[in-house]
């Protein structure tokens, strides 16, 4: 599979933040899983065999957005002040999860959001996967970025 | 934001795979990622400012396969064989990432695949943010599973 | 603080494992932690303000056995095919943390179970120092190794 | 091997440190490793096969210790500004390790000083462990936490 | 191989950095690969089998960069605020990888420079080494080092 | 710094090895550190800052031949056998560095063995960089390549 597009001549860069002012900087993001109900039930009742999808979820998508300067390549290593993941069942059966990234740097955090929420949501996927070879996860996407200078 | 579940007791644990023989095993996965047509154009025409993101999402893609035992809690290290990452423009304008992974073990790589194609899908997210906030990524899910016995 | 011993010439070395057959190889291993009445009890019942000490430090242990060779310089990466890591309350009020590692290959994992519990300690201390400054993990240990030729 | 606790429904979480002052902080840390006459001979003589242990078990700390944050689940990235691994036999011939680590952030080094501890103890149990199969690791624990404001 | 060498006793350390103040810090480094007519030509005309090398090299040493605490022991984990790795062909028709590094920050960015030159150098060969196997790194040094207070 | 190549349409991708034979693969490589006397003079009576830079820089490239597919982006994941780091001063007093590297696996160790010898060099550099800010890493190139089947 190869696309066609006009080729770029070795260009690659990270974008240089050096003039820029530290900023109290957060981010939010998430993913949907859809699943069957097999396995949302198993998550509900906590029957997987695996043991506990959220907390595992949870760990690994705040041990991943610490990562994410060594997985996205063009990004910059931050000093992460607070990474949090959490879950809820949207009405229509799918689990959404929402991950929030926060630092004080001269850079924002989105993509440590992201990558948390990509790495929670493969997590569940992992974690259910026995019971459901057809899970998706949807709506990978940021939700809010701020910054508050000053800080 | 907190779910309703019943909580598992302290029972994490990776699957043993001792007792279960190696063979040739594959997974094909993908992503989907939707973005609008400034995005769209400056990738077709390699005018972002970061440079070329087809190859930047490919090697990030490939870089995260092999640290999927890393980032997903429960997997197994496995001797990665081959990775792929391709890219494809959809009828609809959404730009389709399709990676496979390929080992030869006692387990599969569909956690490989599916860790490629989000990694390559939030690398071009990060490569082309700056022209669309709104980029979601969608339809993150495993297309095939195959295995060989006796190679 | 040094001390004082015959120094050596420059002669750091993996021990080259290329001779031995491969086996099936299992290493179980402990850490006890020790802590006062408040901190036990936060755990017990699960009132800790960063959350379930327990699943953290399972998931924690088990990636941490996966990492062994890039933490102790002169050990093999090996294809482990199995972690464990459990916990029970000991008479005397200490947490016994025990693990466990399996692999097939040229040399043992004895590092990935005592790595395993050395990072659960350490991870089951994290969460609970703010209730107990003087914790204390003790008797981190092999507590068997064997090895099965022929599989 | 399961224990009974009232299990915490889905809410890790790393602590919010963004409304913390920086400061200089330090911890220091130790471990004991406690080995046969053999081990110790070998140390002391430095005859061990895989080199000097005391160097390496020293580098391992201080690398472990820059790695804190992908070990330990919840704990935030520091900038480092000095980590100090040394040694010293005690009067009952066990081998003391004592860590140091120093930083100016918004919290305390005290994982990352316990860290290198428990990885320089791991290594000399690895790099003696053909000497002695009942190597034990005692008294792994904090030895002092200073924060000094206004650096 | 073993050389003679006064052996030091057990005294490795980290310079301790804390009472240095932050600046604005930017080194240059390079390295040079000398290759033969087949392999110069095929990254001309970009006929390698692996794809495009030059990309795929800046974006290695960019990412090896990030690494540099992690590969050089004694190193401090730095915040990069930019890292660039460009490419020319000499006169003698060795190809010429210089990259740069900056930072605000207690200490330089020498490694970060001269490890994302090695690591683009290494990619280079990994690419070209089925065309040649006598490739060589040369030169690989420091161009420029400097520091700017009150930033 | 920018250059003329014909520009390659996405098509970065890991050679797939699924189809070679495992056999018994060994590589060696060296590096050249060419620096002035004060740092050789350093070096030989051991009278470094940050101690003793041999068995650093071992230890530094055993740990970096681990990470090899973590840093050179297409190489493949390897089960290292053996890794060794050698030093000798040559006749012109440039210090020569020598590394080994053993698998069994379906492709070669070159890289590893390339890249333990770079990340040596660069650590012998970073230990002696104050005594002189000119040091040059040379002739960084493969010395053999060894196969043998039907291991």
């Amino acid at each position: 599979m190869k696309l066609s597009h006009v080729a770029v001549d070795g260009s690659i860069s990270m974008v240089d933040v050096s003039g820029k002012p530290a900023a109290e900087r957060r981010a939010r993001a998430q993913a949907i899983v859809r699943m069957n109900v097999a396995a949302r039930t198993a998550l509900r009742e906590a029957t997987l065999v695996k043991g506990d999808a959220f907390v595992t979820a949870q760990i690994a998508g705040i041990m991943a957005a610490k990562q994410t300067a060594n997985l996205i390549p063009l990004t910059h290593p931050l000093p992460l002040s607070s990474v949090e993941v959490g879950f809820e069942w949207q009405a229509d059966e799918a689990l959404r999860i929402e991950t929030s990234a926060r630092t004080n740097a001269q850079t924002g955090v989105e993509m440590e959001a992201m990558t948390a929420a990509a790495v929670a949501a493969l997590t569940i996927y992992d974690m259910t996967k026995a019971l459901d070879r057809s899970i998706v996860i949807e709506s990978l996407r940021l939700l809010e970025k701020t910054k508050e200078a000053g800080v």
